[in-house]
């Protein structure tokens, strides 16, 4: 049986890598003919789709599923009609392959010239939410890498029925139907095999759900893992802030959506201006139904404050719940964040234009932002389009994960017959 | 003995992770200022290393190390001297971080700039050549990363002074001296605690040695790798090849030094021209003390030509010896490269542009050449000053790893108070 997996899990990957060879030198038109195709499919099958999806559901109930997760498992028209229309959008953005980066003469005559190429294979580790089916196939195929998509158990049949449009659309346009590839079998060993790597024919995975999932892909995985674990982003407001924009900002960063990895989890408030903006800012937050827990000073800004503990500052919420503490200065706001953060998204509100320099150089995250929300952590709020997930690791891909960050480079070198010299 | 050596080895990443925080926000002036005290410690100090490295080459030679080991380990005033002056050539070269990639506005209002910022810190494992303790921390300090170095047991003597005069050095600019770290113990042991990244404290891994150290750093490393494994370059001469350029080309690719990763391995001789060109290629080689091992054709052509086996098509020779193969066209041509490549350096030669641009774009190696002899492949004749290595991997660095490839970028973005909409 694990033998018969092992053999399916190889297949896949000996097929991915064939796929990636041909689809990596592929033509932008023919890829978004191939994305065009497979969005018409997601509408003519959009029937069979959602009965899927409908006994999806019902297994899911059966084994006593949460609303919010049955939520996120559902499809119906309108739903599908936006992954369709998702698809459309990939189609409108730039190719990044073949883009060259950066091109010079050296003094030995040749010509050098950095140019995008797909990364290859990409493994995509997902649960709950069918459309990331669609929605990474789409961002793989533009950018030319194939995709090993593995859904959880709970998406089976829906994620079989969309991968089923890709491979349908890839035919029709003479593509490799392999370039879009589903694991066929429920087995959770074929995760491990697809964390370490297919023998060396996956270079990348991208985990996309909950923190079991991500902890599990990042401390197992034998190959880079475009991830973040956590996102406990931080609220600055420094002693030269204004009072409004600071409210505004705060209660759009922690409030507008309290679910997301861009969520503020934390405010910090600068000592200089704690006397005239701590209380007015506890209170634009309770206001907005947000349950606050503070530093003593905070609690005594404000008596609906409850104490937080040393854990509620490393604490990622991802609920009305914001952490808030008093900060001697710039300095001791750095070094909080530096020691609780997430190295996701943090910023400060200030009017003074050095502090916002010293804590944009100095902080150490992907995103560090002045006088902005860190709801805006996200690629399309970027304009590069459609993300595949939020990357906190130093390496290759930092931030939002869009197209631009599925390639590597190669040198293309021209010459005249050049030697080297002894 | 091992909680010791525990201990040792964690405290060597914790102290690399702060100082790598202070030096990651450092001027250039700075960086510049502590390069240039390291090179007159060198100088300072000469006497003192030099004596340390006899004892060095002392222990090796009763180790029974062969003679071109005991070259790589020696020093002698100008080695030394050579040393000191890389360390100035890196002053030279200008500094990435910092440097702005990419900056535009978005329609919220947001200015988002894409900014290199260090990796954080580098662990160099390494063999034989001392130089590399101050090569590596020379690279690591300029592009503002935080460097531990481990040097094989047979230069620790001469690693310990080297890394002595960068101590010193930093202390004397006001750097934390902990910037370049040398582990202090002989232990293997050591080497896996690296590899594990000294529990989240080491961002990369640089190798630098033969074979045996590349692929055990590969194959248990659970942080990224810079490297390569092997370098089995082709020269591909094809139909439309001028004849005397091909000869100039490949026996410089081959012969120039052939010890060299981007020494070519392997000739391909399209059937088109081989009638033409194959007899006086293997000529050319033969004439300049080349061994030739060959397919059927190969051996037709010239009698002192020797039988290649399969294997022969896999082999980083690294001496006097290539293996030649005629095949049947360019795709052949892609096709053998594919299957027995290592991914680092191809060239083809060829008066058709055409087909010059089909292999450039279709092949999938680090580096692709066209009419220029794959010794080339050097960070230094890319314009790139120094490299610590070449990689093959596709991740984050490939070809030549210098300055630039050691930074990783986040994003900064300034606003006036904007706030993300529903």
């Amino acid at each position: 049986m694990s033998d018969t997996l092992t053999e399916t899990m190889n297949a896949l990957g000996i097929n991915a890598r064939r796929a990636a060879r041909a689809l990596g030198v592929a033509s932008t038109a023919l890829k978004n003919q191939a994305l065009q195709a497979a969005a018409n499919e997601l509408r003519k099958d959009s029937a069979a789709i959602l009965q899927a999806n409908q006994e999806d559901l019902k297994l899911a109930e059966a084994e006593g599923v949460n609303k919010a997760r049955l939520d996120r498992i559902m499809l119906d028209e309108a739903r599908l009609e936006g992954i369709a229309q998702a698809l459309e959008a990939i189609i409108a953005l730039p190719d990044p392959v073949g883009e060259s980066l950066a091109r010079w003469q050296v003094p030995s005559g040749l010509d050098i010239d950095r140019v995008r190429v797909p990364l290859g294979v990409i493994g995509v580790i997902y649960e709950s939410r069918p459309n990331v089916t669609a929605d990474a196939a789409g961002l793989c195929l533009k950018s030319g890498n194939a995709v090993i998509l593995r859904g959880s158990s709970e998406i089976q049949n829906s994620a079989k029925l969309i991968h089923g449009c890709f491979a349908r659309a890839l035919e029709s346009v003479g593509l490799d139907r392999d370039c879009v590839q589903i694991v066929p079998s429920a087995d959770r060993a074929a995760v491990g095999m697809m964390l370490a790597g297919l023998d060396g024919s996956i270079d990348v995975i991208v985990p996309r759900g909950g923190k079991g999932l991500v902890g599990r892909v990042q401390d197992e995985a034998r190959v880079p893992v475009f991830a973040h674990l956590d996102g406990v982003c931080h609220v600055y407001v420094h002693g030269a802030a204004d009072l409004d924009m600071a409210k505004q900002v705060l209660v759009n960063a922690k409030m507008r959506r309290t679910g997301i990895c861009g969520a503020a989890e934390t405010l910090l408030v600068d000592a200089a201006c704690a006397d005239s903006h701590l209380a007015p800012l506890i209170d634009a937050l309770i206001d907005a139904d947000c349950a606050v827990r503070g530093d003593d000073a905070a609690c005594a800004a404000d008596a609906r404050v409850t104490k937080a503990q040393e854990d509620d500052w490393y604490e990622e919420y991802l609920d009305a719940i914001i952490a808030v503490r008093v900060v001697p200065d710039l300095e001791a706001a750095m070094a909080h964040i530096t020691q609780y953060g997430s190295g996701h998204t943090e910023a400060i509100v200030t009017a003074n234009a050095e502090a916002a320099e010293t804590f944009l150089n100095n902080v150490d995250s992907a995103i560090v932002m002045h006088n902005a929300s860190t709801q805006f952590a996200d690629g399309g709020e970027f304009g590069m389009g459609a993300e595949i997930g939020i990357a906190t690791g130093r390496f290759h891909a930092r931030g939002p994960v869009g197209l631009e960050q599925l390639t590597s480079f190669k040198y293309k070198v021209r010459g005249h017959g050049e030697t080297r010299p002894k």
